[in-house]
């Protein structure tokens, strides 16, 4: 037996097997995700393997290792996050999510801060020789909501969109400002006296944090759709570009001290359109669903690993310190969305209502990132304490606030997601109201989101596509490229219902739901005339006049845990393609 | 800048876009991989690369790892060779296989060893301390066909399938036999004395290692096709179990001093058969296409790798061994070859063609595996001339016989792979024939190869498709299968035609090549009645009444660098498919 020799590859490939198996069991039991959200299923797993180790070995487990968690864990989860990142309700909130991200941090870090400074001040909890400097220290890691623990939740509950990408948004923006603050105060721990400079430094760090992150994650994301131009005569490899730039592009910043999240997103969010215009079906096809993959099973990893390090004695129990810590979590996070919402909704027409707000700050969940940043702490003689309040705080928000957290949605009827995509007329009508808007910004001489947008992309399809697309002459519209991935879709539904041998009979759908009719498309085609170019104009009419069905899709559009497009009635789809057929 | 923090993956990402590019490049320019093959181009890439890390640092670069290539790189190659292994092909040439790789090798490794020896006795080439088991323990590892450079060049050529299945399933099984000897001589080697008792031993290893790796990979591959039942609510992860048991039973073979390769191929060829059964689509397309990208970047890199190793101060230049190492690499292989054809011709009516001994001889590639086995060698004084004589052998096999192959290939005119894939009436032909000579062997009392074959797949479906599959009550026959497939092909490919708007008109098409009409389908119905279970009749004969068209398939079978199905003219299909729709 030479089990020396195969240890490493050995013990990953059965951590990763047992994360997959954990994941099958939970949904054998079709009751049980239902119920309690998987986060605390894989905690709950994780805390018994501890154990088990912790029994048998009797010494404590190994915890997670940051480098293990930053280097390898989070990128994949973060990559999926980014690439499947609605864009239009992201764009259309980013003033607010950054509002949230940054000023909701900071306050949030100081707030925690200052008040658990106050906690140490308090003779009764000997708790006298925690400095100022490392109550904020442990504030600007407590402080950051977690994009793995907010994404494991929301993702089951399917709040509306905007709500989603309010809280989603923020949790993965956040990552330069705790970056920045962590560092700063790590290194102010360090120094013997603290110069002014040194803190307008820290304050100068933030954009080139955050901004070079993006500068970072843009570059890669161009040299990938720049690469995938070249990829048409060796499909194979085509999907290994997408995560190669995008890891590159992660590993680079962490390199220069930048905001490796940040990165990862812009790296993904700038290159999916080009990417996917380039690379083949099938190569989409892998692409995605590996992202997926590998995101499921690195989320699960992390919240078993979480479960397993909880065991032990890294931990120094002071009761005070610990329950004053998750209450001023919670009080600072409520205070500072409901301060930050007040000034967002003067600005805007469509305001954040209340339960919205009650739902950002209570999906407030802290999770992994914490816990590294904890681990990576310089050693000092409070360090145990820190590691347990953090252990209490994540697990009280993913237990307590994430199981919760579902009845509380359905309880205050917050909105919710709507169930079916936008369909193909609706997407002009949003196209021809942009292009209308921008018109009017421009006219009225107000540099708004739909006039940069307009901007964008005339500068997009001027420059970018011809020099990153494959066939740059021909640049399609997201509608036809819209329309074709349905075709398909429905091509292969017909086809696998046509196998079954079932075909049921409802003339009626085709007239039921909203249709492009002949009629309407008429009217729509004269609006549109002076605002479309031509060859997508062209696109639209031909593809509206030769098809008279409804778009469904009923698959959420960014679960980590199911595909879009597999739980779609297949009789329908069968009949109208036949329908379609026959009229050709 | 915090390089040590991200070293080890941001050196291996970048090691992986390198090898990528470098593909990327030679297919830019079209000529260039039909007249030199990619593997040669590679070495070269890794040569130029070797002799800058050479130039800039003075030192000699760092050669490959031995644990690396074992643990990382083999694996993928010889997962995609194993999961798209030709069954038919492989098992009706199992016997000679079997006999080129044990026997064969043996001969290799013992004619190699002897007459090396015999020239380390000439005084004049100062090889007097190089001892006999010396030499074997270098033949051992010389004597060894590599399946990854095998597969790099007969991709590229398209022999006939025999021909293929041949050299590249000997390539493959010698695994077993290069591994026990090898252990074996360097056991001797630092053993005081030898007993008899040791080399019975030996030989006795010869199965355990062979038929303990076939084990292994069986209840690996059981294992996760039984998973693979329960993954239907988590459709995501189930790619992950295919790669998870595979690699799984690779090392489990390795820890036990076991063949990796035999057992993960007998864990791919066992599994894949259920596991496609319970898997989506979308997972069996992520599933393949992730194979070969993985396989074809694991084979860029090792290529890469061993001209990078190529390059430095490694080597002791002895010529006449090195010459005489080339020389006796292809005289006892040439031997073997024409001596156990000569057997195996005398028991079998379809004969070995001299021909296609000359390409089974020169088609003897080494590679990276001798590569790998010569540095893992014990330190003694002569090591560095092993190695030299190693690198010389590779580069010789790859380049010289490699370039020369694919012109005397056309010289010889030996016989192409067909172009075609069976079709569906052909399939139903092989079937039938199959049952009909299960039944001629059963009368006659002759336990021959169909025998075994029907008693095999009346276990199958009688306890482990009942076991393995999700629906077990309604097991799809093959066919059906076949049908489904191509059915959902041309559905995508109408689609995509339907949106280009290029629809020529030509029925005559419907008419010409080979057609299952329905008369024809009548007879072979009345044939298969009493051979076929009703189940399965009843889905083929439902599809042969519905479906007149041809099923065409123009890819080849089992080329890593593109996928099947890519190349099909989209216009037949289209047409084929709306006229199929009409008579709905």
């Amino acid at each position: 037996l030479d089990y020396q020799h195969v240890q490493v590859p050995f013990e990953i490939t059965l951590w990763i097997m047992l994360a997959s198996l954990a994941k099958i069991g939970f949904h054998l039991y079709n009751k049980l995700p239902s119920v309690v959200p998987e986060s605390c299923l894989l905690i709950f797993v994780g805390l018994i393997m501890g154990g088990i180790i912790y029994g048998l070995n009797d010494k404590s487990p190994p915890v997670m290792d940051s480098d293990i968690f930053f280097l390898y864990l989070l990128p994949p989860i973060v990559l999926d996050a980014g690439y499947f990142m609605p864009s239009r309700p992201f764009f259309e909130n980013i003033g607010t999510i950054l509002l949230y991200a940054v000023v909701g941090t900071i306050w949030n870090v100081f707030g925690i801060g200052f008040s658990l400074y106050g906690i140490c001040q308090v003779k009764a909890f000997h708790l006298q020789d925690v400095s100022l400097l490392h109550n904020l220290l442990f504030g600007s890691l407590i402080a950051a909501v977690d994009p793995v623990a907010v994404l494991a939740v929301f993702e089951e509950i399917h709040v509306n969109e905007k709500l989603h990408i309010l809280v989603f948004g923020e949790s993965l923006l956040n990552d330069a400002v705790t970056v920045v603050l962590y560092k700063l105060f790590r290194s102010f721990c360090e120094m013997p006296t603290i110069k002014s400079a040194d803190v307008f430094a820290g304050v100068g760090k933030f954009f080139v944090v955050g901004l070079g992150g993006v500068l970072v994650g843009l570059t890669f994301g161009m040299t990938a759709a720049f690469t995938t131009r070249f990829t048409k005569d060796i499909r194979v490899i085509e999907p290994l570009f997408v995560f190669l730039y995008s890891y590159l592009s992660y590993l680079t910043a962490e390199m220069f001290h930048l905001s490796g999240i940040v990165a990862i997103i812009a790296c993904a969010m700038g290159m999916k359109r080009y990417v996917e215009a380039n690379i083949s079906l099938k190569s989409h096809t892998t692409v995605k669903y590996f992202m997926k993959m590998w995101s499921s099973v690195s989320d699960t990893l992390i919240f078993i690993f979480l479960g397993v390090s909880t065991i032990g004695e890294n931990h120094e129990w002071n009761w005070p310190y610990i329950c004053f810590t998750v209450i001023f979590c919670l009080i600072w996070r409520a205070l500072g969305v409901l301060v930050l919402t007040f000034f967002v909704n003067r600005f805007h027409v469509n305001t954040i209502t209340s339960k919205d707000q009650f739902i950002i700050a209570y999906g407030g969940l802290r999770g992994a990132i914490c816990f590294s940043l904890v681990f990576l702490l310089p050693d000092f003689h409070r360090k145990k304490l820190f590691i347990a309040a953090t252990t209490v705080v994540i697990l009280f928000t993913v237990f307590v606030q994430g199981m919760t957290i579902r009845p509380l949605v359905d309880l205050l009827a917050v909105k919710r997601k709507r169930e079916s995509a936008p369909t193909v007329g609706e997407q002009i009508h949003i196209r021809f109201l942009d292009h209308l808007l921008a018109g009017i910004e421009d006219i009225s001489g107000h540099w708004g989101q739909y006039y940069w947008k307009d901007k964008l992309e005339y500068f997009n399809s001027k420059y970018l596509q011809k020099i990153l697309l494959r066939e740059y002459d021909q640049p399609k519209s997201s509608i036809v490229l819209l329309y074709e991935k349905l075709e398909r879709k429905h091509a292969i539904e017909l086809a696998e219902a046509g196998q079954l041998g079932r075909a049921p009979s409802h003339p009626s759908l085709l007239c039921s739901g909203f249709l492009c009719s002949n009629d309407r498309t008429v009217i729509i085609d004269k609006k549109l005339e002076d605002t479309l170019n031509p060859g997508v104009l062209e696109n639209i009419q031909e593809i509206l006049a030769r098809n008279l069905y409804r778009i469904r899709r009923t698959g959420p559009a960014y679960n980590r845990h199911t595909l879009p497009g597999e739980t779609e009635p297949v009789e329908h789809a069968k009949e109208i393609l036949i329908l379609r057929h026959k009229s050709l």
